[in-house]
């Protein structure tokens, strides 16, 4: 990695001969200095013809003679021959990522060190929570700090209350960061990819409620986290990122989520980084991450 | 660890106050050098008054002043006493390994070289398996071969026969290396806790035929492989040992495999290993395993 | 692990026949209910007649008749007579431990959010830097911050000013956070086996100032990080814990850099845990850790 | 990955814009159907104006109108403009390999477990060893076996004859599968990028003999090996791969050796795997390696 001010281009389309000639082509007929390129061809699946290609390639933004916009009407043509779904972001614009959490501190504190330090170089708008207890943390940091209680009658105006917060301040992606309140099926599809979970187990073993208790059931002998895009279907998301911590038998349940919470924050802080960095591109269920 | 010939004493019996202190006293009475102890103390589950002590010692053989007959009958009253279930095996005496396998080569060369080096100290009285693929590496070792197939019409002879090989050569622990059938439950019955499989998942995911198949469609981040023992319920015996490998989407179902068949082969040697050791204790569907 | 209040006996004596004995039977003499027993016996170096035996041992606090005071006294003849080097602590008695900083942020988050959440249940009574980056943030979470600057020319004075503070605020241990300077040799003299660090590479590899770029000109494929006890000899003291994390060819120094602070944090979390409770016992200059 | 029969592409040339453009043109002109490109721009190193571009892109054979000696030819003057270094393999014909081994037998049992399976697909024209000890294993592979002893009066012969075979059997690569002679300075040289070796430590950690007894007598808490090229500078030839497992102090000499055996044998045919497929391309003493 480098510093370099850049744009990502993240991009997938039908495969084909030729796409990273063109594209490439297109990028050196600008003069465009390409400083990370990453390509991945997904074969097809059974009972389909094609493929499809995925790509993300970051190029230096001193190098080209227009900025976003223009790179964007040049680059429409050759995009639409391509079939292609594709973005493009500009590294000096800080993504603004709104953080959920509950009453455990670990992934917050995480979010909040990295934030603080620039080494998640982004915009917390705000942080939302269903309980009152890090208000004072958060807004220490200069962070505004919403308490939005849910219960079993509350939801739905608890969730349109959230999803209002976060147009407000114009929030792009949102991070469950160990907030334990199922969201609702409208939030996932109105910010379908852009919803990003931690959960405490490797999925897909250990779905749903208390899974350390699970785990220590079933006599495991490592346990682990997985980040995950939300989707309606809990924990049931595209899988971005996931690792695992050695256990034995002596360890109980509160040993468990004590060595879970290690996992748990680097594995959420990993996941983000890539999302945000335009490295996950969604295909079916299943995500491809250039790291 | 060390290499002098000792007496392994496995046991576990209600948990109360002085057990460490009756074992220890009864081994210096005579005066017994202890190479290693391991000890744990399982807190009663839900509803139980008492938990469960298990113990782990290991004692120079030539410090004592007797030998294995003599130190379980001189042992016996205080075991009876505390209640225990107890094993004692003396290092000198050689396990009998009987290894099942098919027609993957990973496991059972990783196997042979362990043995043929005395790594993993053990006798293999013979190998049997459904293909007649290794007959002749596993003959130019010196290790008798049986070719038993299993098809859909044969399975109680079949299994019968594996069994009658196995009282035959005095078989004391059964390893499926890969042995890619369903064994009958009255095998299972008949030898638990004395059957190591090792299943190439990270259980309880992905439970059943062609796991990688299941672990590419879900699209997780990491693989793993489960060495445990074998019940009547398929892929749900106690687990021994696990690990796992990252992977990522640029790798098909084919490189999971060539990746796993690293993982498998591993772990399988290591709960082999913990298993004959005398360091793997049975409680209920998990186990105690004193590294 | 559990939660029940209990006191920690942790000691070390020459090798000899029946030392477990003894120690479990002056526990059960007195209905001590131990929950955890763990121990080793280290072979005798070359040309030494006599091993050395280590023991940690938690016994529930309400199970004895006494408290520590009178532990320690009935305990002493027999720790005398074994040529024991013993302590014994209590659960319920918060450990003092002082964190020393500079102006990298993560391990100083990281240790605030254990100690916010009580996971890492210990007192902070202050935290020193030789920066006044972190005062708003340290003294928002209640805690005294002092300032102590460091340069070429008062070392001596600014070190004797971090030992006042310690003695003070009557400090146990003293943990540099990624505290960016050499301590004096009579500072690490004076709190030998209490004062911990956590150096960003893995020792031995890469010993003293800049090891990730130490580690990108070399091309090492895994990076790591080692929690250490200081000595006046430079990153070369006891090591309590360490760990490493894959890297590649497109990682630069400053990717390394914010890897690493995921693993130092990490390393330095548990071997601080490992130190509090009792579990690392040093014996010449390597560890014992009791996990 | 995939099974198609393809030509890889591995090649470096200093950085400019445009090098991904032209490759992928040519290839896109002949139909040339790219199944995986890897790519990776090394910055400049201090002093230096250009940086150096690399890559490696798999053709899928049966897409392009020509064979290898025609790519070569056309492809000539583009990597001659672009001042590359480059080679072109065909996946249909198998690498001949080398194989070096003393007297320890994990890696080569493992090594002719993969060959067997054709998990790794190449020809092993013979194996050299200086002792007798596998005479009789390979041979019952059908792949000769060449006894070429060393000592301290012959090494001068030795390499001579070990290079005059080498040379016979039209070796490409040389693998020291846990060879413990260390090569002539002119064996290192002829074969320069050739010759992979597998250091049983974590390198640069415990350089030369005996690494398990450095590592235990420095007290780390984890071991590694150590997958390089060879040079004439003992154990500093450029690392292509590297892994490690976690041991503690109840470890000895005797368990480190054990367990590193599990890790030399996988670094070591992944590494050798990685230079087949011309994954490693080799920049001063570093590598990248494009997994």
């Amino acid at each position: 990695m480098h510093r370099d001010r850049h744009f990502t281009l993240s991009a997938s389309c039908p495969d084909r001969v030729g796409i990273v000639a063109r594209v490439s082509s297109f990028i050196a007929e600008h003069r465009g200095w390409i400083l990370e390129t990453s390509l991945h061809a997904e074969p097809p699946a059974e009972g389909e013809a094609l493929g499809r290609y995925f790509m993300r390639i970051e190029i230096r933004t001193s190098s080209l003679p227009f900025h976003l916009a223009e790179f964007r009407e040049r680059f429409r043509p050759l995009a639409d021959e391509l079939e292609m779904e594709w973005t493009i972001t500009d590294s000096a614009v800080k993504k603004r990522v709104v953080v959920l959490v509950s009453k455990q501190e670990h992934c917050l504190y995480d979010l909040l060190a990295r934030w603080q330090s620039k080494e998640l170089d982004i915009e917390i708008p705000c942080v939302i929570s269903n309980h009152d207890t890090f208000r004072g943390l958060v807004e220490w940091h200069g962070i505004p700090f919403h308490h939005v209680p849910v219960n079993a009658d509350n939801k739905a105006q608890a969730y349109a209350e959230v999803a209002r917060i976060f147009e407000e301040v114009r929030g792009e992606t949102m991070v469950l960061a160990r907030y334990m309140q199922v969201l609702s099926p409208q939030l996932c599809a109105a910010y379908a990819g852009r919803i990003i979970n931690i959960h405490h187990s490797f999925l897909p073993s250990f779905v749903g409620a208390k899974p350390y208790h699970q785990a220590w059931a079933k006599g495991v002998k490592l346990i682990g986290a997985t980040c995950h895009y939300v989707t309606a279907d809990l924990d049931q998301g595209p899988i971005i990122d996931q690792d695992v911590i050695r256990i034995d038998h002596s360890d109980s349940v509160e040993d468990m989520v004590r060595y879970g919470k290690d996992i748990e924050k680097m594995v959420l802080a990993r996941g983000l980084r890539y999302h945000l960095e335009g490295r996950v591109l969604v295909h079916r269920n299943k995500t491809i991450v250039f790291r």
